[in-house]
């Protein structure tokens, strides 16, 4: 049995890793950590845990609690995590972060974005970038696991192997993202409020979101060269969800050929096929995160533009699943030699 | 393995069906019958089961299907199962019926409600009402299980232990219920677009709707006397769930005095306590279909106004798991010797 | 040129006054008070207002204000208004009050359900229940119109002819009703949110919600006789709308005879045939609140149980205007001798 | 008084129009025609009409219509009016159409992408395609108004300063643009349920959507250049508003430099400053569509990315205000010497 705490239990990311460790055959949860609601039944806070869980919310305490449990998920502010973490409790225990403390390896860039100092720069280096299909091999060894954000995870994902494969101009990426409200998390905001968000959209964050670096980073490793991007997200009216529809330019061969829509598919065959989480959907099928809803899926596809010689790319998930607690159970079970997809097989919940 | 066959897979109830019956560790669906979509995958009617289910729909032969399999679960229009069901199917297979056909033991009242003849009345004896929680011995034995409508399951829920233990007056309950959508199926109609039930509430069926009479006849076993009610249904801009919100004069004891709230949650207690799926809530929580959604649980509660000495109980459900398919399961589970609650142990989805 | 004054003016209730004053041809807003704002844009608030409004947030200072207009809109907290209303305030400007304060005639229930000493009891017998359709020669004269709540005037107005032509038991009413968000208010609690609203419902204040006494002091005046019922609202995840559905027992007539549905449509008729705002709809349609969105009518309608001898209300409106800003303006109509449909005869929004 | 008659009056645009047109001072609705629900009366199809409209729907008989009228205006289906309209009719009425049938000047591109034979291609050169904003002029005098689609409107008005004044390179431009629901229509088909498109996003159409090649050919007249671009709309779960998010590379100067937000901005001043129904937002705010609904207003703005030396442009509206009814109202104010905004006038309503 994989011993595991939860640091940041009463967000909707801890929620979402709560409900999906229930159902994990060998994790048993140890720890609720909720600073909001210390001593309160975690089930009083989640109402649908009633029942299932009758632990109180306990403090946020990393040492004490490295000392209990085999695993701790951090689904914690920025910075948090950066402020606490040592080699002591890395000694321990294994960390999976979902916050972005450890994401980015430049501090200079992580700082600038998130505009606060990095308290443990040091431990950047040995921390994993946990997009488990594609650092599958060292997330299985890591200790500390930077758990990707919903938006690098699907966006990633849905241009990388188009990236690796060199199909399109880097220079040319564009990213128009959708996500559902539970990605603006449970505080209590005017303007999250039902009667602001419902039956609106709009964009945010325009060309300063946070997640920017974190998705230029990746797609830079996959293109061997740097990569510059612009990445809207847009706040959707549904409580689950991210749809990311991206634009780039096709990069002609030698002979000035494009590539065909049969090559494209063949590139993403090459490194999906094999992938649990990822459906490389059928020609002509746009993602749509209703077919997702509550489970660990991306589905991606592409559709290409002869007149404009663009490709655009979409993809879909569940943003507190793949984008955050199911992704971070993946991780955890690489590090503990379970099998990838124990405690996520569930079918996506439609309508 | 039970072997399942599923007839009418792609409405939305056969949808849920499919979720659920994956997840269960002890079935394997052989059949996926869709009259409408015979020949097509699947997959392609329900795009989130792309890549977990790989089968075609097929027609809709119950003679045929019941040689191949060992349970038949029927999601069908009114009347189809009364129409070709027979003593030699119900030699080989059992049925879970979660059509209206069977669940109304007096086949008139079944035909002045439904409006059609019932082409086998002869086998409605042998069916048992499948409400586990109240039947669970019959439904052991059973060949053929009237599942219990969505409306039904939640009313009487909330209602039973009152009157098992005479606590309000039968002849003044009045049930007003609220339903998301998929209560309303996957036809194409314009009352049920999107853009005519957002932002939106009606009442619909005012002092006719079908579920009255199976509401009332089960009450009655209750009451162990006739019961007549107001039933009023809603149609609730939401997906899933069902609440139920019921109110009753409360019947004074021989020295005048009225049942007490102690008295109230000590009768709910005797029922329920033992049961996994029905959930009492602490005093003066009220339930919410939110944090039952995609689960098998009822939630329910209550309140006593000492004003009007009238009782108000409260239950929500999704009602396409407990109000429909999770139900055939957990009918399933029972009729098969499995653990009741085999497959259906996730938690409820949040938000 | 009427000169209004609203205090409040950036909750709900004070944004749609705004709206609709400012498409009435005579009307002049002079005061935009909002404590929270102060110096802020009016349109920085509320940006649907962006080239519309130029003002600034002004403080809720009525003393002041009293110089300036003719006419103030109070949509404060319980308990303001009575704090600071006074003669000297009264003998200069007219007020429309769409808080509790001045609705309930005795002082000692609205301590009870509201839990606040009431400040100015002695204004209360002067002040005018301002339910138009019901007291509209009283609101003529009135100096001090207490604005209805949305609740009470949904309820009323559905119940009023048969309390009125005493077609009904007063003893057996329920009133089961269904609100939109708007009406919880705009400030931010985390139960308001979007993601715990949606793809929800609930029953709330089950048994104690304030409007209750309301309700039952006008129906009483209506049947003549004291009015105690059940009132139980619930949370729907839409912005705008109310629905009630109301319940109560038919009132045999001296030869034991029920009212027909011809005798109750005829009182209906009776008391809304000449009114611009109370739509009876035909037999068999039931009220649905999308069809008076944005609109200040009441689309109402009844159904006859012949099997329970009841009889099920139906009443729908929009609980911003007809609710709250629409009745206002209607009120201030009247008390101005402006035509009373002046600034609202706009058709309601669909879809 | 201006009389009107419209064909295609109970879609969600015809069923918009009447709601605009009965708020006109000096219009008098003669004709509401539907072919499909002859005979019955207005109201029953829309019954947030009842008791505004009487009228029963007609005929879509163009010829005898216009005897009646002064204006006709067509929300029907691509190729209904081009195969029935002809200079007998023209000479007698002014038509606004709001299909598509007459905006694309080369009849060869509308036959492609439409995938229908235009009927009548000789009266394409006279129809003036109606943004009131760029042309006004033109529609004054015009017969035939070919009123513009719903994204083309945003899409339009959104990206022409830019193109007008050289700011872009036209070769870049990528729109993502967001839908509700009701620009879908009022058919009744699966996809559109209520259940299919809530708590979903998903794209539709990509590279193909036939307002491509719309939004293409105004923006060449603006760029005075042939502009071809990506265009990828999406179907959100909300009933009205339409979101479009631009982006493009900003042309440098002759010195390199680029344009800065100042010189971009004086821009968009130069253009929308006058205008009333185009509200250009204060540095730093995104449109939403909530601050539109129901209004004829298109509320844009826009954000410089140094990074990438891109602009992103975004631009909110109602699609069946300003994207359809209220434009067409605008346009037939413009073509029959009324103030342009008459009957346009009322604030967007919140929430």
């Amino acid at each position: 049995m994989i011993r595991a705490g939860i640091i940041g239990a009463t967000g909707y990311a801890g929620g979402e890793l709560t409900r999906i460790l229930l159902g994990h055959k060998n994790v048993e949860i140890k720890w609720y950590g909720s600073k909001s609601y210390i001593d309160q039944k975690y089930a009083s806070v989640y109402r649908n845990m009633f029942c299932l869980v009758e632990d109180v919310c306990r403090d946020d305490h990393l040492q004490a609690l490295s000392d209990q449990v085999d695993v701790i998920f951090t689904a914690t502010p920025q910075g948090f995590l950066a402020s606490v973490l040592d080699e002591r409790i890395l000694s321990k225990v294994k960390v999976v972060d979902l916050s972005a403390d450890y994401r980015i390896k430049d501090v200079a860039v992580y700082e600038k974005w998130y505009g606060i100092e990095h308290k443990s720069p040091q431990l950047i280096d040995g921390a994993v970038y946990g997009l488990c299909e594609i650092n599958r091999e060292a997330i299985k060894r890591a200790r500390l696991v930077a758990n990707p954000g919903c938006y690098p995870t699907c966006s990633i994902l849905s241009l990388y192997p188009l990236l690796k494969e060199g199909l399109i101009d880097p220079s040319t990426i564009i990213i128009d993202a959708k996500s559902g409200t539970s990605g603006a998390g449970r505080s209590a905001k005017t303007a999250n409020l039902f009667c602001e968000v419902n039956e609106n959209i709009k964009a945010y964050s325009v060309t300063g979101h946070r997640h920017t670096p974190e998705i230029e980073e990746q797609l830079s490793y996959a293109a061997k060269q740097p990569v510059l991007l612009n990445f809207t997200p847009h706040l959707v009216p549904m409580n689950r969800g991210i749809l990311v529809t991206a634009y780039a330019s096709l990069k002609p061969d030698a002979t000035s050929a494009l590539p065909t829509s049969e090559q494209v598919r063949a590139a993403y065959e090459r490194y999906y096929k094999e992938e649990t989480f990822v459906r490389v959907l059928e020609p002509g099928i746009c993602p749509e995160t209703k077919w997702v809803e509550g489970s660990n899926y991306v589905d991606v596809n592409f559709q290409i533009d002869p007149r404009t010689k663009r490709i655009v790319v979409m993809g879909a998930m569940d943003n507190l699943v793949k984008g955050a607690a199911g992704q971070a159970v993946q991780n955890m079970n690489l590090m503990f030699g379970q099998k990838e997809d124990e405690g996520l097989r569930w079918a996506p919940l439609f309508p």
